[in-house]
């Protein structure tokens, strides 16, 4: 294992994240551009993300399918938008089987166009909906610029697609959808987002709205985390879909469809980590309690690895994720540092006095140093990490939060946000501008609009750009 | 839902199959060539594989991990007997983000090119080894002639890539995962698979030994359904893969590769199917039971509706896989038809004179008719059924070892294996041949060995094709 030094934090951030997610063994860089490996540690940190997302999917009464990686061009260029929104970002086949190919294939870079396909034939009465689709599924977006897990050629996510006969229907599943990513970055990444709407400028293309949860980083850049997009009927009007409602007149469906991907390995990195290395939440993290045996000796070995192996099948009892560091020829201090770089919420230390005294250090990861560390009795281990797990989750959640309200400011004139997001922040303030004046903001600050938050203060403002009446705040921020 | 009349497997086996795969709605067609769509229900059946199988490879020490779906040409070259593999068979994205690539890049077809490229970068030492690393992933073979499950442009699979410090290592894992394999079939997929090495002619491209495990379909053609291959040094000196063993002196390591795909799906279809649709083992069905109520007017659906939430609650309460048909506007008789087609073990009727008895119509799918149907009392339900789940579950294995036990027939000359395998069944006997001997006897009869098994019956005898002196028998049969 190499030094640990990491680039700190206030330094450069974009350095100490490009860093960490290598050193705490997330992932590799791979010999194909812009494509990243991931590594069975953050790859268990996905399993967890994956298996909490679809517990929650399946209780909403999605299923899951597959479609075809490959979608035929005609396919992407039936929605107009769509099509110009993916176009300069495609991978594609033109020869398989070693012959040229008669009409290429594109690399699915989101699979709406071939799943409206599939809806058309099955879709025929009002009977057949609301038809609840959910897929796991590598997609390819050939990006110019890359960062792992933020951005990669390739990544991994899950796409649902659902259609149904109206469209307060489809507007109750878009929110919906959006609640549960809400529900899982909130209680299980403890990730405190932010819900709300995308303006015109910055939603889906084709959709009528897109809703999103947005996460600030430890840089204080946003982080689009997960979005949730109504279609209207735009699909189903390019892709023919119809169904006989119940008083048997001929409709098309309205369609949403919405999207979490790797990218909330990068959320959860960026929000709770520091400059030791990652913070995982007890929730999600691959191993939630590590246990370190000191010794010096081999009788020494022998009684603290005697009592490690009591107190793993204990806490293993209680079905904790954890996970004994056994390694031979390292210092017990290496393996700490080691640890608190792969963001493991406790550590648990062993040496012969503790087996001599019945009693174990307990340090946790979201407390740094001393006050982090406390002592306690072997006996009642499993109640007590579990407690403690608990208690992590909640305050990991707290610190985030209190770091994020921190760093939102409100802003009376488009001065005030010039300043805000120049110190680093997100702006909050009285919006209606245009699709223009998005731009000139972007253009010359570099932040936009994230969202128009859901928890809006009612009432109406003074627009802090335009200066016109204006009955929705929004966030402004720089963005990843 | 369309009529569910099948052609009989008696009249034609593949046309049965093609049909029943649609209509118990486990996939559809596809735009794309040869790519499948898997319905929820045909993905509910391999999410239990999945997990299946999953739980196994973490119980024997492997970790997950994602590796990109692109390799550069120039990886699959490095190993001469692999790129002639599957040189006929490749997908290739030449261009990417609107422009030409200067590599052009494979959709990949197996992994091991681009993994051991980073097999190299993770192996310094014998402290690394054994490397044992899983992914679950989707590939594409361009296959000229498909079938839904067995044979498709995309599937999805897992590929297991290992590196060991010796041949002892590598051999054992290779031999341990196909272990795994068998056991996933036997026990979860009640399929009485033949555990065998494949001969030279028929391993995997630039393996040393492929293993694999072999079933019967229901028309007596075999079924390849799982390989585990021990590559040696091949793909290690390829990739100038090194290690300092214990003694401080640079070797290659020897790795392994072994893989299992949808197409356990069609082997479990072709194992267990009978006229009247899919039949699936408890322990891999999506539903294990599925509860029709029958009731003729309101009064009667209220009384029955009632007790059916008391008996979903109490089966649910043991984590039985359940489905209640509350649909509207379909006899009860359709209903048992459509369960039938899907395949679910057990079906509970409940009409009001059950409500009034307190009693409850059982249907087991393993056993046609009458024979398979009792009345038992609603107390105790949970239990009764469970215990029929398991009944079910080992009957089904015995149906198939015993119709594959039927079907293998001793063979002492190539008169008697053309006459078997013209019947129907599978060949065994003594075997000394050569590539060319096998080439032969696929040209003249279509039967190729399956597998030396290694259940042997030890000593020697006379090659039934060649004459020669053999220590080994070989399994010959007609293959999907």
């Amino acid at each position: 294992m190499a030094s640990q030094a990491v680039t700190p934090q206030s330094v450069d951030f974009s350095a100490w994240y490009n860093e960490i997610v290598y050193k705490a063994d997330l992932c590799d860089l791979s010999p194909v551009r812009g494509c990243l490996i991931i590594k069975p540690y953050g790859y268990e940190l996905w399993e967890a993300i994956r298996n909490g997302l679809d517990r929650r999917f399946k209780a909403t009464g999605h299923q899951n399918a597959y479609f075809p990686l490959f979608i035929p061009e005609s396919f992407l260029k039936r929605e107009a938008e769509h099509v110009e929104g993916f176009s300069p970002e495609l991978a594609v086949v033109t020869i398989a089987g070693g012959k040229e190919l008669e009409e290429p294939l594109i690399v699915r870079p989101t699979s709406e166009t071939i799943i409206m396909e599939s809806f058309k034939n099955w879709i025929q009465s009002y009977r057949d909906l609301p038809l609840l689709i959910n897929q796991w599924a590598n997609v390819v977006r050939w990006e110019l610029r890359t960062r792992p897990f933020l951005r990669t050629t390739e990544f991994l996510w899950q796409e649902g697609h659902t259609a149904h006969a109206t469209f307060d229907e489809a507007e109750a599943e878009t929110r919906q959808m959006l609640d549960v990513y809400a529900d899982f970055a909130v209680n299980d990444a403890a990730i405190p987002v932010i819900k709300g709407r995308k303006t015109e400028r910055e939603k889906f293309a084709g959709a009528l709205h897109t809703y999103t949860i947005e996460a600030m980083m430890r840089d204080t850049k946003a982080l689009q985390s997960g979005t949730s997009h109504n279609l209207g009927q735009n699909f189903a009007k390019a892709f023919d879909i119809k169904f006989l409602d119940e008083s048997n007149q001929l409709q098309h469906p309205w369609t949403t469809s919405w999207g979490l991907s790797t990218r909330m390995i990068g959320a959860i990195v960026m929000t709770h980590g520091d400059d030791k290395g990652l913070r995982l939440p007890p929730k999600v993290a691959p191993y939630q309690v590590v246990i370190v045996p000191i010794y010096k000796n081999d009788d020494e070995k022998g009684a603290v690895l005697e009592a490690v192996a009591r107190l793993q099948a204990e806490l293993a009892a209680t079905n904790i994720r954890l996970y004994v560091d056994r390694r031979e020829g390292l210092s017990p201090g290496f393996k700490f540092n080691d640890w608190e770089m792969r963001g493991v919420p406790v550590r648990l230390e062993i040496g012969p006095k503790d087996v001599q005294n019945g009693t174990v250090a307990l340090a946790r990861r979201d407390i740094p140093g001393k006050e982090g560390k406390q002592f306690v009795s072997q006996s009642g281990i499993s109640a007590k990490v579990n407690e403690l797990l608990t208690e992590i989750q909640a305050n990991m959640l707290k610190q985030a939060a209190d770091f994020r309200d921190a760093n939102i400011h409100d802003v009376q004139s488009y001065d005030d946000l010039k300043a805000v997001v120049e110190k680093g922040g997100w702006g909050r303030g009285w919006w209606a501008g245009s699709n223009a004046d998005e731009g000139r903001i972007k253009d010359e600050t570099g932040a936009t609009v994230r969202c128009l938050p859901f928890d809006q203060p009612g009432g109406a403002g003074k627009c802090f750009f335009s200066g016109q009446s204006a009955d929705k705040i929004a966030l402004f921020a720089k963005a990843y």
